[in-house]
């Protein structure tokens, strides 16, 4: 077997000078045939920091992994077993492009637990995880050039998947309630008036990744309306949903309006990343070009992992798993809060998350988060420089931390490590701009 | 739980009339919303066939699934089973956007039991099937427009996968040998008079599917040949290669040729379909962006199911248990075969592969085999009509017969069903055409 390195191509140890050339000169020839989309086809800078994340010692508050540990691993295996020996022929085989009919009906439930109480499993699209539903939204719905709305700051994977399709993706401002309904409306009529498509608009309503903020419950049938007036497709992304550290989940915005929302749904964060599987519900008059695109990119998504889902939904307690989750993730919230409290200097501000994975720093003005994060590995902590979550390609003075895959102890000395990297930060930044942000 | 059917949404008994223009009204509304792509995004024929060939009593001729009876599946299950209760943390998180290291070092050592000796692990990007890689070709290398030429006929599901990136699928002619290289040549210039840009080959060099022809060993160095001097990337797809009859499986095009071919293999054929793992093993200076957007549409592929296809390749006889493969495969083949010399009428021909899953049939021109599938399901039989497998919409007159999923004697009875319904269109064809057609 060879031995090689991931992440590197930079040395090619056994080939020759004349070999190097020979791909050098085909490098060049081949650069023609790229898509005018694929210079728009980026690293995300979330999986950039994914390889460093797992060095040992290293306490990673980067990468939004789900706490797996509380599962019932044992029992997992043994149904997975059971799948396989007495399921294997279906299991194992080719299945349908829309998923087996048994999940999307147990996907039904689910959303019904969060308050979406009339979802048809016809409607429903099991996908490879909700980054491909991602993808296929773009793909079904934009032409180059065409715009997707979305919050700022917003999730750095969809980010990258609809600029893959040359997407003009425009953000609207949000404050500690969400998307703003104004600064929508005032969005949506500027692009009008200069002529543009606005085709979707892509928000995380609860606990928003990177910000963690939640757009309240009185502002989400807004921007509905306001998207409906508009003829704009509301793409809903709500992987967090249920991990509401209040137990009481904030109805969906897709809840009561069936014909102008497509929901993402996901299991990574309910269940597990590692079966990739999520799902669209969709407008039963865009269902089947929606499904279409789905089956065009992957056939059917996996049966042997949506037969373990099946199962985990049917023979578990996924709701008592959820609540063991939910207190676990308040606790590290809470943690982490506390920990930023005890270490951040003046002039550094943060979110408050009603649930999820993510606090969300502002430093002040001036200050280019990116840089840091070089310091900041050195120093034996890692999270990632908000850059990552917009659009834009100016630097940023925000960055993310992750509390979920992290112990309260860890998350503590994670923050004690990144306090003194901020602080000498701060103390370089001209004072006005200092000033300014500690008034902003 | 709803009731519901998942191929017809036209009955909607719970909805009131005024919701029902409600909805009319949205997809009014919501169809301008469209990408110019989303209209060439169509069922596969293949799949529209999925639903009705599970039917009981009907003998499937027309899905080219594996045949799984012969994996040790309660092994398999409990191997399962000590993945996830002993790595079940790693099985279940998130996994590296390029797949897991060992499978990759593993996927090398497949590719050399077929002739691919010089692939470095570093150049792989495991994928959700093959299809998602053909997918991701066709994102990273086609503006609207562009041309990728293939194989008449070849696969459907990568034709509809192209023409959803508005590619301009344009069919080389093959005889019995394969793609022609001087047709490929006329083409070519053809196509560059024309001003046209042509980025790919698609090719299944082994088995094509549907046609079960093989390019002969002497034409692939030659095609690939015309591929470099054109400035065109070979896409070589080659889930069957290994399934060659007898035993010896003819060098893939990617051998000798590192930087002209991007090499797609399949566990689908080899091991399961339902693990939904593939592989691109990709030209070094074109690998990066390749991965980059394959991570872009589904952030990783399963850890389980590469774990599981990692341990299968590691701990059981996958050789041997393709050495059993071919043998049934070419059982099945050879009764397929036998009966369609003992029942189909004169004046019909068809394929005679060396390895793979199908057989191809042609009828004299002038007959449309898309109106005789109706009618041999209703006699108990399925095929896929030939028409599925060409960019063309003109009608067809071959059909694709799959042996690989059917016992011999259901092989035998179903071609039995089918002889009458081509009897019949035969009888039913302008004489002078059924001439031409057999002197074809």
């Amino acid at each position: 077997m060879t031995n090689s390195s991931d992440s590197s191509h930079e040395v090619i140890p056994a080939e020759t000078e004349a070999a190097l050339e020979r791909v050098a000169d085909y490098a060049a020839r081949h650069d023609v045939l790229y898509s005018a989309r694929a210079a728009n086809i980026k690293q995300s800078a979330v999986r950039d920091v994914f390889d460093i994340s797992i060095r040992p010692g290293l306490v990673s508050l980067a990468g939004g992994s789900p706490y797996l540990r509380s599962l019932p691993l044992d029992d997992l295996g043994r149904t997975a077993q059971r799948i396989i020996a007495e399921q294997g022929l279906e299991a194992l085989q080719y299945g349908g492009g829309q998923g087996m009919e048994e999940l999307r009906e147990l996907i039904c439930e689910v959303m019904a637990a969060e308050g979406i109480t009339d979802a048809d499993p016809a409607d429903i699209v099991v996908t490879t995880g909700s980054q491909s539903a991602q993808d296929v939204a773009a793909k079904v719905f934009c032409n180059p050039g065409d715009v997707i709305l979305c919050e700022d700051p917003t999730y750095v994977g969809a980010l990258n998947t609809f600029e893959a399709y040359e997407v003009d993706v425009v953000t609207v401002p949000m404050d500690d309630k969400g998307l703003i309904p104004e600064e929508l409306e005032r969005t949506i009529l500027r692009l009008k008036e200069e002529g543009r498509s606005i085709k979707l608009l892509y928000t995380i309503p609860s606990f928003n990744n990177p910000s963690g903020v939640t757009m309240e419950a009185g502002r989400r049938q807004r921007v509905v309306d306001i998207c409906r007036d508009n003829n704009i497709l509301v793409l809903e992304d709500n992987p967090y949903g249920m991990l509401r550290f209040d137990g009481h989940p904030l109805a969906p915005m897709r809840a009561g309006n069936p014909n102008d929302v497509i929901y993402l749904g996901s299991f990574s964060k309910i269940f597990a990343p590692g079966v990739r599987l999520g799902w669209a519900l969709v407008p039963r008059h865009l269902h089947r070009r929606f499904y279409l695109a789905c089956e065009a990119v992957v056939l059917c998504p996996s049966p042997l992992t949506q037969m373990l889902v099946s199962a985990y939904l049917t023979d578990y307690d996924w709701r008592g798993h959820l609540e063991t989750m939910r207190v676990l993730y308040r606790e590290r919230c809470e943690a982490m809060l506390a920990a930023l409290a005890e270490h951040l200097p003046e002039g550094v501000h943060w979110t408050t998350p009603e649930g999820g994975f993510f606090v969300w720093v502002t430093l002040p003005e001036g200050i280019d988060t990116y840089p840091l994060l070089y310091e900041a590995i050195d120093a034996g902590v890692v999270f990632i420089p908000g850059a990552a979550f917009t659009p834009s390609d100016e630097a940023s003075n925000k960055l993310r931390l992750a509390f979920s895959a992290v112990s309260p102890e860890d998350i503590a000395e994670g923050v004690r490590r990144l306090a003194p990297i901020l602080q000498r930060a701060l103390a370089s930044v001209p004072p006005q701009d200092a000033a300014h942000s500690r008034n902003s």
